[in-house]
């Protein structure tokens, strides 16, 4: 049974959007979902706004009967951010996806919401300008912003974070407000798009970006390197961080999640703690970082350094990258999952990393453990058997004791998946209440109707 | 006479503090001038407070009694930021002035924040690493990350806003709150760290600050480079810029400026539009770069470019552009100064720039054009005679004309300076009373009684 505010909304919803509002149980349970364990809370309806005026409409009517909005992009969230715990209405952006404008002479674009990071960069590909930001999943902007995702190019171009130059939100009230502008910088006053980054739609509804776009590189080198041991592997990637060599990417993939990419992704690389390197530039740059980095990775040890030199090779390899999940989650067909995501100082990363692994092997788990070390972010794909309460406990023992040692170095609960519903005590452990209610101080004042995706971060 | 509520804190702020409390009328002048033209308001009293017990113990008796408090660094804010309009207590927080820790292995470092910037690069001299954020003047790292500080490197190394990992803040009632964490990214809840950053002390006050490290660069290679018109000189550098030459600075001084400073630090530059470049990387790297810069110099008609080689020449230049302020000021002694500071897309820079100046020289004023070009920030230092009604009209209507244009281009009213009590209007021009009332919902929360730095930003 939905509750009484939602009836007494449904009419006025039903007059604004027609066919586009849906109450079909299997359409509002497939939102609700995103790519996490958290259990499934389905919205009471969800909506196909494809303006901002209709976003704006809708919430005034949300907010009118206290009913909750929920901003849903991509589904591509791992810690229940799509939930709806309290019901409402899901607020579906896809079909808000136009490339508004695009700022050759400026390198920077205006989009709506539900544009994808790949359909992004299709649209760019012939301005010589591309946008960096690449979560591995093809995510909505309006959702990488409002989870401050980042990924595997963040060592060199930053994560949404440092690519959104301005914004429009909705607010609970249904209000449209403007926030930065297309300066490279400014100093006008509270910077409210950085609150709006990583906010989760908390406090307000995105429908607008305006992202600062990046010089498609002239040349670009990829090359791959296998280790004995992770540690030479990770001390490897610390001395290349420490030593400037400006990386566009370094990701780790621990033995077992290579022979996941190698079976699912038709690779033949060295079952081997690995890492995949790429690197930007000019022609003399990109020789000159990719010199400097294999001379360290040899000085760790490391036993084999492929070049994917032609762009179909580079492709199959970040391919088999962004595939990792899936691969991972072939080790062990029926299994659950269970994506962890630490942040450490890169000083704490080799011991961090191997801490982990050895907790998995103590514990006798199925898991895989990679990562965009360069950033000293890491995750374990943990794939308990659904229902195996035993394998569940020591998901949950390994995975606390990863957080607690993050914390212990100075690190984070989470790099890049946020609070969601599943990191809400771990956030509490890591800032500490005083902190926390900061932050729901600012909601309160913003949102006191408590509408826009309730329960999530605090 | 001072209110009746600083009278009553007043025997808690003494048996706090003795002797570190001053009520001099020349102390507290002192301590409400900055370098900006805003009218001189005192505070009722100056404290120097030595560690943060001493900031939360001043701060709760603060509160009590509903006194402002107003942190104060090196007061070399252009905008009225230390101002005190309601009486109260400055916090100079000169004497908290320690470097607290230094990872060298994880690149960051942990300070008071009266630590200037100075300070600590001759602390970190040994290390291999620097603080790259350079706004000119020595200020403090608290005063820079409450005013979000950027200047000449921002455009390599970025702003304050991308060098503070974490802190720690005093809120208004006392209470000592952690923000942030060592690691280098971080998704957990909303951004406290940035919302502090710019926050010009009316949210908190800044008892730590943990801030990123940089590799001393191996190689670094300045010049200057003169050009036969404004436009020439910006148009190369929009298309330094665009082509993605990582420069470590591109400043830009108009001839009135070059004059200027060829007087003052002894130079023989050619009186022309000039810019200083520096680059910063490895010996192929840094010649690569400043091959590609000095080439597209040439092609916009440069007409002298001089490399600075050894590090005297080069320090010679930028002591130069740090003096530019003084500098400017020599050209009319006796003069008042408004140092005027936009930022726009680089597209609209040129344009801003001569429009800029062909207003100056319509309206014959004596004033000079300088910026950090490579982000569309640039600043007329204005010079009026105190008192010359007829020229403070005409620099406010410039000025007016510059944020006008800055606006419609899509940039701010403030790339570097902040609001303060001196472009309160201006932000209101530039994101409407919405946005501007959304700041104050975070400021009222905060700082229910409005203690914090009274009467800046909103």
């Amino acid at each position: 049974m939905s509750p009484p505010n939602f009836a007494n909304a449904l009419p006025e919803l039903q007059a604004l959007l027609g066919e586009r509002l849906s109450l079909a149980q299997a359409v509002r349970d497939q939102h609700a979902a995103g790519e996490g364990l958290s259990p499934d809370l389905p919205p009471d309806a969800v909506a196909w706004p494809t303006d901002k005026a209709e976003v704006c409409a809708l919430l005034k009517i949300c907010h009118a009967h206290g009913v909750p909005a929920i901003a849903y992009g991509a589904g591509s969230s791992l810690e229940g951010h799509i939930s709806a715990p309290r019901g409402g209405v899901t607020l579906d952006l896809s079909r808000m996806d136009a490339v508004l404008d695009v700022h050759a002479d400026d390198a920077d674009c205006v989009v709506q919401p539900g544009v994808t990071r790949e359909a992004l960069n299709a649209f760019l590909q012939d301005t010589g300008l591309f946008f960096p930001v690449d979560p591995g999943a093809n995510a909505t902007l309006g959702g990488m912003a409002s989870t401050r995702a980042s990924g595997t190019t963040t060592m060199r171009y930053g994560s949404m974070w440092h690519n959104v130059l301005a914004m429009e939100v909705a607010l609970a009230d249904g209000r449209l407000v403007r926030f930065g502008s297309r300066a490279r910088k400014s100093s006008a006053g509270l910077d409210l798009v950085r609150l709006m980054i990583g906010a989760e739609g908390t406090l307000g509804v995105i429908t607008e970006l305006t992202l600062r776009l990046h010089p498609q590189p002239t040349e670009v080198a990829a090359a791959s390197c296998a280790f004995p041991t992770l540690a030479d592997a990770v001390n490897a990637v610390t001395e290349i961080v420490m030593s400037g060599v400006p990386c566009a990417r370094v990701e780790f993939l621990d033995e077992h999640q290579v022979k996941a990419c190698n079976a699912h992704s038709n690779l033949a690389l060295p079952e081997l703690p690995t890492l995949f390197l790429e690197f930007h530039g000019t022609a003399a740059g990109v020789n000159e970082q990719a010199e400097m980095a294999q001379g360290i990775a040899a000085e760790h040890g490391s036993v084999a350094f492929e070049w994917a030199r032609r762009p179909e090779d580079r492709s199959r390899l970040w391919r088999a990258r962004h595939m990792a999940y899936f691969a991972a989650l072939a080790l062990r067909p029926g299994c659950a999952h269970i994506v962890a995501d630490v942040c450490v100082p890169i000083s704490a990363l080799a011991d961090a990393v191997a801490q982990a692994r050895a907790d998995i092997d103590a514990e006798g788990l199925v898991a895989t453990v990679l990562g965009h070390v360069g950033d000293g972010n890491f995750h374990v794909i943990f794939m308990p058997m659904p229902g195996d309460v035993a394998e569940q406990a020591a998901v949950d023992r390994v995975y606390a004791a990863m957080v607690a040692r993050a914390h212990t170095a100075g690190g984070t609960c989470t790099g890049e998946h946020g609070i969601g519903m599943g990191k809400k005590a771990k956030l509490l452990d890591e800032l500490g209440p005083d902190t926390v209610q900061l932050m729901r101080l600012i909601k309160n004042a913003w949102d006191p109707r408590g509408i826009l995706n309730p329960e999530k971060i605090f």
